[in-house]
């Protein structure tokens, strides 16, 4: 059996990180952190845990849980992060952090849009933890920076476009809708029920977000040259998911089968994407409590744009999920062990 | 008191123009037409209105309203309505009538869109009723053609932009978000609670949506050019509102002042329009329950973009108060009558 | 004009006052207090009242505010009012407190359930502002103690019954369901989205919640005699609205015919009190937005039980809307001024 | 692997048959029926379920089901039920039939609340769905009849105090709250989601549902007497989720502590019963997408009651998760088999 800690188990992407794991075969829960709740069982923290995750969340330091896990998942925000990730990675444990200290490979642009970086050393040797399109950089990787929750929608709605350059670069416009756990679970005015239930807002607007570097990281990456993207996240009053619909001009002759086709190319073999059939569309209820992307394409010909709609459940594939499909690869287990859980609806 | 009929009184724009005007001093519900719900007090079809309405839903025919009332919303199904209202014309009747039927003053548009038309005579008398943009018109005319929810919010977001010629039109993107009401009362698995609740889609993606159209019609004639926009609409697990998030590349050189200016210059005297602050965004549940467009500004100076929000309560300023309006400014009411409710948060 | 005082304008309730005090044609909200929100105009704090409501919150003294305001709504958390209600009171203004501190006759009652009073000499000349059964005291009193919200709904459900002498006074049980603005705009872990909606439970079960002397003070007047009651409240997933399911034994021999008499023998002279027919039950969609409580009547031949179902909007009804009731009442304004709003649905 | 049929399978509770069973190692869906969705794929009629089911809904006749599978789930309305459940069983097919038809022991009963039967000589050979209290029974039957969702979670929640004889059984009140997915998939005003959203009413008030009788039957079988109770259902703005509250007057003299001991007496064993500490409250949100039963116990000193709260997910603990415990109990499945699901929250 793996042991695994959690560090900062009582978030949401923590919470959901024993949800997840307390039903993989392969590991054990050895080490779960909180300052908040030193002392406190996971399951008084989290009552639907009751009768499946017995730990005890304590302020463990990193040496004791370097001494208690093989496995750490570092679930605290940034700047935390890169404070203790060196630790683990110098006691030869393998980690995969879900905050966004290790996610740019550019120090110069992650110190522009965060703050300073403390240990800039790791940075080159952090695999980018999206699976689909890093598999093999993963399973040899030591650590491992998981994703942002919009970055790994929109990453994922765009490649097979990207990579087949069917679009002009500086067209792409992201308009993200998140569930309001991507806010975390700490008290705040701003996401108590009232404020958000029926409601819909955006927020960042005018290119404020701190995704948006991480994710024209990637789609420069995929399309080969530099780009800029408009990005606008909003608030929606659901929980889990979030769904990208995400615009670009064509500059390639192709209808909505031969998108179709690209995108079935590059995701058949894929267990976690699911694209959907020339009449359908995804829906965040429909990929909820599970690691599934759901893509829909679609081409406008009166604008002469493309219209792909992407859709995942942000604490599942837009983070704890992903993380424990980095592990797998990490650790030898096959890829979806942990994950297959059908999505849940209504 | 002017005698008013409600012809479609059973759904939801019917319910809430019942609702608004057992508020209006100046006016007196004398019918209310419901097929299904024929001899049915529309206080049971409607428990809310309980002890504020009296009156019974009668599947009237048209003679009987002529009779009955002197102004008339005709708050049924495009097709429906242009089969009746050409009879309350013709009786020397005002009318508002909120479907599609009139609104287009092209009528292969129309019919390209719709399907054949039976009162083409009467499209060209019709004033469009957005009073922000065309209220002399209505002032005067006989029938009103109350403009589509959507095509409110994306309307107004858009008008003082496009008269100062500032953007590319070419390049307008309107990704809309409406709350459940726009979907009607009729029973529906697709709107059941449990099929919309905690969830989130696009639909009609690729445009496909009537109300695209109405909007290049507005917007064309604002722009002084023809011009073709993408517009998505998306369906919001909340009962009311439209979030409107608009997308277009500036021509102009100017910045957030000089766009506030703008929208200052043309809307500083509109009762129902309210503009942002720098650092303000819309939110649909601050405008629930009043005829208030609240409209947010933003340059995204990293790829040169205008980010226009805007929310209206889609059954208010983008149906029934937005009519109610109408009504006031054809018959000499103040504008504001009826409508001074402030919106209900949380 | 009457010059009003908001203190506390930054909770819901602070925020509905002025909400609804701005369409108020005889009052002028003159000074709004804030500790946290000191400087910061109002309609910031709450951005729906935009355009209506241009006051800035203040940290005034209460010298200040005796100076500002001829009339006093206190709108802080209990222990708070009892340290400067008597300010007002020796200043000659009047004031409805919506807090607890003033509502229980028993000042050891209060004591047990609350803490230590500060201002006791206070509490036997206060009202107690349900004005459906103290509407006289109200019109003649200076400080008038607005009642708790599970409170109004539940008193006003048993309250004819009890005249009547109907039931069996041990054997009430009041099961009562509220929407989480009962509890209040401040930031709590236990209040967020994520933790409220799509859930359901109850709180405080076993005799513990604060407003059970408010109810039994209430109901034994009404019965004449001493009686204890069981009360569970729940937290619905809903902005706004109180639903209590109110169960007792009969004692006389009644049917629902007769049920039904003698809550129309007490209130059909009541503005905002609607007694619902045979086959029809409240629900709180149904007073949303407005001062109504809607009442149902069932008997349980089997189990020889009457069930009352009452609903209120917990903000309105069940505090500001009621305090401004009282308001209207103290200074001689029609009863329902002000308050004539519509509920809100869908 | 068990061949096994649903049918009815795209209702709520088929679906959730369906998203339940394809991850249960012992089992292969073999036929999954819909007279409405003939020849459509279930995962277009649950498009949650894409990947994960590959089975094509079909009108398919009796004697086409009994070649098809080895086990049926009967999840079609009542009446439906017991005119096809007779030949599965002549088919030495085992059978769990989700309706009413075969709960009531006593025909005349099921007659007098719902209709004639048409297959009587069944009723005293189907066992009683609940394992928790009929485990041996329903090994060794071929035919088991589902319990109802309310009376699942009263039944449960009541058994250990009335098996000890600790209450006044003439006093029970169940004041049961459920989510909207115990209405059905079928198209309808009432359960639209704009209807049901940010409201909350109680139905079928006053003695008259259905599940009455069925709750009346367990409880008298476990207090060893007949007895009468009151239980009032309510509808939840929630997809999933049951909370009943549950009033006794106590005869014995217990405490808490001693009413705990109770509970953990008879549930200690149970895999999906959990048994809340002092200050825990059950919560729909934490039984979400699980088959467990949280229950919280409480004495009210005050007045000599008991409230207990019991909490399941009307979809799984509810229907189809008990269906699929009966069903490993029925064919040598190890009883959580394939319903190991942690909760998912938030």
């Amino acid at each position: 059996m793996l042991r695994v800690a959690i560090i900062g188990s009582s978030g949401y992407t923590g919470g959901e990180l024993a949800r997840l794991l307390c039903n993989h075969p392969g590991v054990s829960i050895t080490a779960a952190t909180s300052r908040q709740y030193d002392g406190t069982p996971l399951n008084e923290v989290y009552p639907h845990l009751r009768k499946r995750v017995g730990i005890i969340c304590r302020n463990h330091s990193v040496d004791e849980i370097a001494d208690m896990a093989d496995f750490v998942f570092c679930a605290v925000p940034h700047k935390t992060a890169m404070d203790i990730v060196p630790h683990f990675i110098k006691a030869g444990k393998k980690v995969v952090d879900l905050s966004a200290d290790f996610r740019l490979q550019d120090v110069a642009l992650y110190e522009k849009w965060y703050q300073k970086h403390s240990a800039p050393e790791l940075i080159s040797s952090a695999a980018y933890g999206l699976p689909e399109l890093y598999r093999e950089k993963i399973k040899k990787a030591q650590l491992v920076a998981n994703p942002g929750c919009y970055v790994t929608s929109v990453t994922l709605g765009l490649a097979p476009l990207l990579k087949a350059g069917c679009i002009d670069t500086s067209s792409i416009i992201a308009d993200a809708k998140s569930g309001t756990s991507g806010a975390g679970r700490a008290a705040a005015v701003a996401t108590l029920f009232c404020e958000v239930t029926d409601g819909f807002r955006a927020y960042k607007v005018g290119g404020t977000h701190r995704h948006i570097p991480e994710i024209e990281q990637n789609l420069s990456f995929l399309a080969g040259q530099p780009l800029s993207i408009s990005f606008t996240p909003h608030l929606l009053p659901i929980s889990r998911g979030i769904l990208s619909t995400i615009y670009a001009n064509l500059t390639a002759d192709i209808d909505e089968t031969g998108l179709r086709n690209l995108y079935h190319e590059m995701y058949d073999n894929e267990f976690f994407v699911r694209i959907l059939g020339q009449d359908q569309q995804p829906a965040t209820q429909y990929v909820r409590g599970s690691n599934y992307v759901d893509i829909g394409l679609k081409i406008d010909s009166r604008t002469n744009r493309v219209i792909i709609t992407s859709a995942i459940d942000n604490i599942i594939k837009g983070a704890s999920g992903q993380a424990i499909q980095n592990m797998n690869l990490m650790c030898g287990f096959a890829e979806e062990t942990g994950l297959e859980q059908t999505p849940l609806f209504p």
